[in-house]
């Protein structure tokens, strides 16, 4: 099942609002669109689309090592991050893998496609959904060949750091760490597992580029990771060019923008800011500190259901994502992206007429 | 090992000649470029980079609907028609196959990847290539999976008609047609299997962008089959949204582009007579009639050998196929496709020049 915030179509279909009038809070895109300097570069060299890209995808790689300081000989680029997930799940061929969750559902499709046993580790509410590492640590044992983690993870926006992360390591065979939202977070350095690949030979790190430079449209992730046994695996049976000229020349443009790059970042940290203070004022409502640009929320004092606050807030052309359905959430969940100022303003009233 | 004629960053190092120079012959690629209906659509909708492309690509399978005539529903979108042949074999899994050839190599890599015994059933150059339909019936037996043919057949140029193509498909378990040379040939409508979708279950038919739409960048391929139980094995594997945003946009765009098709069809057209014209008058060649739009020849007398031809040929410029690496072919073969009529004069020349 996959849903990304919500199908756009479907809600234009169901509540009657045309899409472009539709302010989408659930899909976990950066607001600001793509650069002007990006527009120019695509509009000046749509020729690319003439020619196959380069199959080694050179530039590519440099400008994801540059961008991720991490050896370009470590990176797989792929249709998205899905391709990478489905690519390195199928390689690896676990028979037992543990999820961390709740989470993104794309990892549970893809392990059960492989015939994999998959056993959930639940993040608990009562500890505000972070990871208990001792705990994870203890359920690891001979027979899981993998552990799952989206870190920051989606839906919760909780996130381990690095020393966390070498514990879990240290212990496993094989981590995967899906890094979609890792660029959001203001201590992404701490965050960021890119920095442990050159260590650690069972660390596959993922990354897609759909959610920070808002362009889900083209279809761009990679993989970072330097176990050469499934890297091999994964080229001998990946399907060549599956990253686009017009994608391979966005990447290329993109991982160098460092102005939209930090616009970006001051943008999440400082609408952050004010959410947080704001969403602390309403006293029918839990939030979780988050460590990316998304934040989950939780109605109290059944003040109201989630499905009721969507059902009022579309009525208005805002779309949240209603989490009931996230594994072990309940229809008092709900979570939102950061848009812009004036957009946060509105929510953050509505929610406040709601809630208050 | 994948060539789509020679990959020009190489020949580029190997020649020190600048890619942008080289006149390629070798690629079977639509001279055209993009018509410039199809470059201001891009570049009016450029937004669509910043939102997910439709999952179930629902407009971009009624354009192709239209324009291949065929039921909606029976079709698969993908990554190129590459992604269409794994996801068919895959999800197919057959156990033994027969590949006509010589043909493109993709084929025989993906049967490998998914442990298939390969037989070949080669293509006689007595026969003038063309393929013996009684001895390939004869060939077919209980324990053959799949049948692969590349209709017309790369590198031969070659054809068989509908008729011929229902013999095998009233044969055969499963019959895979890669149409990706179809659109060029004059008689599309007596070779095209898409029209025999609708009655045999065991056929499954490929088309290509890259080559006829002349963007080999967009990766758009697809693929039109009746079997249910195939198609809904491939939908539940398949990683959505493999087709990116701009691939979809263009595609929409360019199957309802009739100017730029039938503009197409009939520089190919023209250009053939007119080079089957020349290349009548060379005697130490001898050329194959092709249904596509490139061509398929060989050096008589031992004039020369393919090698030092295209050696002596990219020297000026010129790349051309040596297709002595083609199973079943030698140093005698070499294949070039149709371009410009500038281009195909300059040829023309040179290949008189050296071999009459």
């Amino acid at each position: 099942m996959l849903n990304h915030g919500g199908d756009l179509d479907i809600i234009e279909k169901n509540y009657k609002i045309a899409k472009e009038n539709i302010i989408d809070f659930s899909g976990n895109i950066n607001p600001l669109g793509i650069s002007n300097k990006l527009e120019k570069t695509i509009k000046d060299n749509l020729s690319v689309i003439t020619t196959y890209p380069d199959k080694d995808y050179i530039s590519l790689k440099e400008a994801i090592s540059k961008y991720c300081n991490c050896d370009k000989n470590h990176i797989i680029v792929g249709n998205g991050a899905t391709e990478i997930i489905s690519l390195f799940i199928k390689n690896l061929s676990p028979r037992n893998a543990i999820i961390i969750s709740p989470s993104y559902s794309e990892y549970e499709r893809e392990l059960k496609n492989n015939n994999c046993n998959i056993n959930f580790f639940n993040l608990e509410e009562d500890d505000d959904f972070l990871l208990n590492i001792d705990k994870l640590i203890n359920c690891i044992n001979d027979k899981i060949d993998l552990i799952v983690l989206c870190n920051p993870n989606n839906p919760t926006g909780t996130a381990i750091n690095n020393e966390q992360i070498k514990l879990i390591l240290n212990k496993c065979k094989f981590l995967m760490i899906d890094e979609t939202y890792a660029e959001f977070s203001s201590i992404s350095e701490n965050i960021c597992a890119t920095s442990l690949v050159n260590d650690y030979d069972n660390l596959f790190v993922i990354r897609g580029t759909s959610k920070f430079f808002g362009v889900p449209g083209i279809r761009l992730g990679y993989g970072i990771c330097k176990n050469k046994t499934i890297l091999d695996k994964i080229n001998k049976h990946k399907d060549p060019w599956s990253v686009n000229s017009i994608a391979n020349l966005i990447g290329i443009t993109m991982f160098n923008d460092n102005e939209y790059i930090e616009k970006t970042k001051n943008l999440i940290f400082n609408q952050k800011l004010y959410i947080f203070e704001e969403l602390s004022k309403i006293k029918n409502l839990k939030f979780y500190k988050t460590n990316s640009n998304f934040i989950l929320c939780k109605i109290l004092n059944n003040k109201t259901t989630s499905t009721k606050l969507f059902e009022n807030l579309i009525k208005e052309n805002i779309l949240i994502r209603d989490a009931k359905n996230f594994p072990f959430l309940n229809d008092s969940f709900f979570r939102f992206c950061i848009l812009s100022e004036k957009n946060n303003k509105l929510l953050i009233e509505k929610l406040k007429n709601i809630l208050l």
